[in-house]
């Protein structure tokens, strides 16, 4: 394989990427939005989990960008709700990145203070290379994936500020080894807040969106 | 972003791909190996499927070449098993390539005809990029996932040949539209087999058996 040609190509990749990623972060802070990145495996419930967040989140207005590759299944079930949501279809690209987000924000309107949640493709890999503006990274994960996650995908894991376990009313049916769970994601990520949630009973949806609200006033 | 020099490496990245990839068929054909690449999202239980096919594989040697970024739990755990397996880590990388199996392939040893399974990277979207030398495609999916997945990462369900469907013991807790789920299959792919099966159980782990060893049988 063309390894060096690869390696330039993508170090100049990053480097536009996060220069561009900077810039969407500056913009949404003076418009008083605050951005999160939402990352998860396919079929982990980002959706569900973002529409359960926006029901708890009071006095802030939501805003959504919606990652897919293909479809707009996401984005029409949040505008049913009255959701403003914006839609990037990738056509095969495996992640978002910056200049993608970059055009969705400049062909939103933002008319109140609020919180934009970009849902990023369904994927564990490829997004944690690429910030996209966000103030924080939401990593959603499930009971019943498996407890090894942080293991095998670490980037993920040690880049997060917020991981929110999802589908725990199914836990009692899976042999989830939380205290494995752990141990893994403490060796690579000390700091970030875990909050368990179930886009069924709703449990939890209103601590993940008191967590958003206090970093939004931050900002 | 650097879009035409993107295509072109794209490009001959694929085409060099594929070379190789035609190559490790035809060895392993010649060697009596018959090939299937695993593809599914993280956790979903692409090694524990793997493990219950392999225990059903009556007369056919099984190995494995386990794809992960950078851990090898499962390799020790087929290892623990008995079972002949070969790692590759990708430490970053999101999906298996040709010339990583190719090398994979040359350090390994087949002494007797059978099946290798080559478990690919946890990911829907990058790995059905890739052909990497398999006779067979297996696409694993899970009821825990949602409904909406090959409307959502089209390429994997289009390239499928057989789709295991997982953690059928879940069902009676999911909300899984199996009508919604065949009707978004079949208008990608008409042919791809679908066997559902359960890690917990054990259920349709022969059924998926079968399949392989009719195939192998045939090359």
């Amino acid at each position: 394989m063309h390894d060096v040609r690869k390696i330039d190509v993508m170090e100049s990749i990053y480097d536009e990427n996060d220069h561009i990623a900077a810039h969407i972060r500056e913009d949404l802070t003076e418009r008083g939005i605050f951005a999160v990145n939402v990352m998860g495996a396919p079929g982990i419930g980002k959706t569900t989990v973002i529409r359960g967040i926006i029901a708890e989140l009071r006095g802030l207005k939501p805003y959504v960008i919606e990652g897919d590759i293909e479809s707009d299944i996401d984005a029409r079930a949040l505008r049913a709700l009255g959701v403003s949501a914006f839609q990037i279809n990738t056509f095969g690209a495996c992640h978002l990145d910056a200049p993608l987000v970059h055009n969705a924000v400049g062909n939103m309107s933002f008319d109140s203070k609020g919180v934009l949640f970009i849902e990023n493709i369904g994927n564990l890999v490829c997004p944690a290379e690429f910030t996209v503006g966000e103030h924080a990274l939401i990593l959603i994960c499930s009971v019943t994936e498996g407890s090894d996650k942080p293991y095998k995908y670490p980037l993920a894991f040690e880049k997060a500020d917020l991981i929110l376990m999802n589908k725990v009313d199914l836990k009692p049916y899976t042999d989830f080894d939380e205290e494995f769970f752990m141990k893994g994601l403490r060796a690579l990520n000390k700091d970030a807040a875990l909050i368990e949630v179930s886009g069924k009973t709703g449990e939890g949806f209103a601590a993940a969106a008191a967590w958003i609200a206090e970093r939004a006033k931050a900002i």
